[in-house]
C-alpha cells in the first residue's frame, strides 16, 4: 500500500471499481442509519414522552446499532472496506490507506446515504419526526466532544484491527467486532451524547429534521478520535515493520 | 451458474437433492416464523393491552428474529441456500440463481412451513390468538409498502453478499449477517409496519388468524425490494465479469 | 463412524479421553444452567411479583440463554461434542453418533452439572428461591410437551447441522447457531412453557427447589423431539450416502 | 511454550513487542470498562432511584458487557492475548503461559486502563457519579466471593479454550465466546454481586468513586476461580500430552 503513488490513487477514484465502492458506502451507510434513526423513531412512537429516559429504548437502539452496523460493514467489507462512517474514512486517510480524493467521494456517498435513510423514514412513516443526537443538559459541548472522540477512537481502532491482513483468519469476524463496539458504546453513552460516533448519521438526521444544534460536537470529536486511532495503530501498536514477527508478537 | 440451461433446472426440481432443499426450506421457515410469531404471542400474553407500545416487547421480537433467522439460515445454508423467505427466493430468481420452477417449489415449502408454525403455536398454547403484521394508523398502505420494500432490499442485498463465493472466507459468518440485518430492521420499523420483510411469515399468520388486512403490503413491497436488490447486486455492485479482480476491487 | 463396533464404544466409555468428555459436559452444563436459572433468579429478585409478566425479564433470560449456551457449546465442542443437554445426547444416540453407554455417562454428567449450578446459586445468594420451569395456566401438559418437543427438534436439528463435517468451514460458527436457536425459542415460548428444551436444566432446578410439578413435560417432549430430529437429519435431509455430492446438493 | 526459560521471559517483558502488549491491554481494558461502567451510569441517569431493580437496565449492562468484551478481546487477541482482566492474566500465569514479571506489567496496564475509563466517564459527563460493584443486602461477603469465583472460573476456562491452538479454526470465534460468557454471567448474577469477574473493573470504579466497600470480594473470588480454571484446563481437561490425539479425543 505504501508503494502506491498519489497518481495511482487519483486514477483509482474514477474507475468502475471505485464507483462501485462509492455505491457500496452509500448502501451500507443507508442500512446503518436506517437502523439507528429508525430504532429511535420506534422508541419515540411507543413512548412519546419518555423515550429518552427508558432503559428498554436504550437497549433497542443499542442492539439495532450493533446488528445493523455488523451487517452494513459485512456487505461492504471487500468492496469498499466497509467504512460506513466519515470518521472511519478520515482515520483511514490519516493512516495512509486511501487517498484524500477517494476519501472525499466516500464522504459524499456516506452523507448522501444517511440523508436518504432519514428522508425515507420521515416520508414513509407519514411524517413522524426524525430525531437528532443531543447532549445531556448538564454536559458541556467540550465534554460531549471528548466522549464522542474517545468512543470513535475505540471504533476506528477496531476497524484497523479488523482490516489488518496480518491478523490472519481473525478478519472473518471483523464486521461483528466493529458492530459490537458501536453497540456497547451506544448503551454506555446514549443518555449523555446519544452515542453517535458517526458524523454522517448525525448530519443526515440534522438535515431532515432541520435541527443542527450541537452538530459541531458530532464532527470534531469523532474526527479527532479517528485520527488518533489511525496514527496509534499504524505507528505504535502494530507498525508495518513488525509485519513478519506478528505471530511472535503475542506473548501468550 | 450462467451456463446451466433451463432444461437442467427443470430436472433439478424433482431430484432427491431438490426435494431435500424443499424440506430444508420448510424446516428453516418453520424455525424463523416460530421465533417471530411466538415472540409476539409471548409479548401479548405478558402485556395484553400494551404489547404494541412496550419497547421491551419490541426488543424481544427483534432479538428473537435476529437469533432465529441466523440459526434458520445456518442450518439450510448448504442444502437449499437458506432463503427462508419467498422474497429472497424471488430475488434469487431475478438474479438468475435458481429456476422459476424451483422457486415455485421453494415458495410452497416456505408458505407451508409458516402456516404450520402458526398452527402449532395456536394449538399448543390452548388457542392464544395468533398476531398478524399491521401498519400504524397514521401510515398509508403505499408508505408501508415502501418501508417494507426498502428493508427487504437490504435483506436480499445481504443474502447476495453472504452467498457470493468471490468473498472468500467471509461466507462463514453470512448466516449471522442475514439474521442481524433483519433484527435491526424489525427494531427500526416494528411500530410502523411490524417489520415483516417476509411474505411467508405475514401470510402464515394471516391464514391461521383469518385476518388478511393489508396483506398486499407484505407482498408487494418485499417482492419489489428483493428484485431491485438482485438486479443491482448482479449487474452493478459485484457483476460476474469482475470476478477475477475481486481482491483488487477493494480500495483499502 | 458407522464402522466403529459396539465393543469399541464400550471401551471408549472408560478411557481418559472419555472421562474428560464427561468432565467437559459437566462444566458446560453447569455454565448453561447457571445462565438460565441465574437470570431467572435475577428477574425474580428485581420484580418479585411481576417477573413472569415482564417482557424485559423475558429478554434477560432469552439473551442469557443464547449467550451462555453459545459459550458452553464452544468450550466443549471438540472435547465432548458440546451436547450440554440430555435431549441432544439422546438425539445423537438415536442417530448412531455415540453409544448408549457413553450416553448414560453423558446424562449423569449433565444432570450433576445442572444440580450443582442450582445448588451453588441457592447457597451463594443466601437462599433466594430457585425457580422451576412451569406451564401457563390455560395450557395442557400435552400441549406443553408438543411445544417443548418441537423446540427441541429445532435445537437438535441445528446441533446436527453444526457438527456435520460435510458442511466445511460453516462448522466454525456452529456453537453460535446452537446458542441462538435456544435464545430465540426461549423468547418465543417463555410465558407458555418457560422454553426449557433441556431436561437437565428442568431436573436440576426441580431437585434443588423440591418442586417436580410437570417434570414429565420437560422430559417427554424434548426426548421425542430430539429423536425425530436425529432420524430426520441422518436419513432424509443429509443422509451419509449423499456425502460426496454435498456441494452439488445446493441448488443455489 | 514449556521450553521457554524464565530468562527468556524476563527479556520478553521489556522488548518493543512486550511494550505493545501492555499498550494493547491498556486500550482493551479501557474499552471493556467503558462499556460496563458507562452502561451502568446510563441506567442510573435514566432511572436514578430504580436502576438497580429494573430488568431492562440489567439487560443493558449485560449486552454492553458482552459486546464490549467481545470487541476488546478481538482487537488485542494476537498482540497481548486479549486478557483484559487481571484474573485472566493470573489464570494464564498459573497455567504457565506468561511469566510473573510480564503478568505484573499486564496488571498495571489493566488497572490503569480501568481507572482512565472511569475518570473519563466522570469528567466528560459533568461529574455524574461512577457506580461500583456491590453485593445484595442478604448476601455474605463469602457467598459473593464464591459466586464471583465460580463465574470467573467459567470465564477463564473459556479464555483457555479460545486460545488453544489445538482447537483449530474454532479459535476464530474465541473473542465472541469470551464476551458471551461474561454477558450471560452479568445477567445471571447482576442483582446479587454486580457480576464483575474483573478486579480491574471493580478497582477502577472504586478508585474514582472513592468507595472501596467489599473490594476484597472482587479480588479474592476472581483470582481463586481463575487459578482453578487454569490448573484444571492445563492438567485435566486438555493436557498438553494429549496434543496429537486432539481430534480422536472427541467422542462424537
Amino acid at each position: 500500500m505504501a508503494t502506491t503513488t498519489l497518481n495511482d490513487r487519483l486514477k483509482q477514484s474514477i474507475t468502475p471499481t471505485a464507483l462501485r465502492s462509492y455505491l457500496a458506502e452509500f448502501i451500507s451507510t443507508f442500512i446503518f442509519v436506517f437502523a439507528v434513526v429508525g430504532s429511535t423513531m420506534s422508541s419515540q412512537k411507543m413512548l412519546p414522552n419518555a423515550a429518552m429516559t427508558d432503559p428498554a429504548c436504550l437497549v433497542a437502539v443499542g442492539i439495532a446499532s450493533a446488528l445493523g452496523l455488523s451487517a452494513a460493514v459485512y456487505v461492504a467489507a471487500n468492496i469498499s472496506g466497509g467504512h460506513v462512517n466519515p470518521a472511519v474514512t478520515f482515520g483511514m486517510t490519516v493512516g495512509g490507506h486511501i487517498s484524500i480524493l477517494t476519501a472525499i467521494f466516500y464522504w459524499i456517498s456516506q452523507l448522501f446515504g444517511s440523508i436518504m435513510a432519514c428522508l425515507l423514514l420521515k416520508a414513509s412513516t407519514a411524517g413522524n419526526p426524525v430525531p437528532t443526537h443531543a447532549i445531556a443538559e448538564e454536559m458541556t459541548g467540550f465534554g460531549a466532544s471528548i466522549l464522542e472522540g474517545v468512543m470513535t477512537f475505540t471504533l476506528v481502532y477496531t476497524v484497523y484491527a479488523a482490516g489488518d491482513p496480518r491478523r490472519g483468519s481473525f478478519g472473518v469476524i471483523g464486521p461483528l467486532a466493529v458492530g459490537f463496539i458501536v453497540g456497547a458504546n451506544v448503551i454506555a453513552a446514549g443518555p449523555f451524547t446519544g452515542g453517535s460516533m458517526n458524523p454522517a448519521c448525525s448530519f443526515g438526521s440534522a438535515v431532515i429534521s432541520g435541527n443542527f444544534k450541537n452538530q459541531g460536537v458530532y464532527w470534531a470529536g469523532p474526527l479527532i478520535g479517528a485520527a488518533v486511532a489511525g496514527l496509534l495503530y499504524e505507528n505504535v501498536v502494530f507498525p508495518p515493520q513488525s509485519c513478519d514477527s506478528s505471530t511472535e508478537g503475542a506473548v501468550v
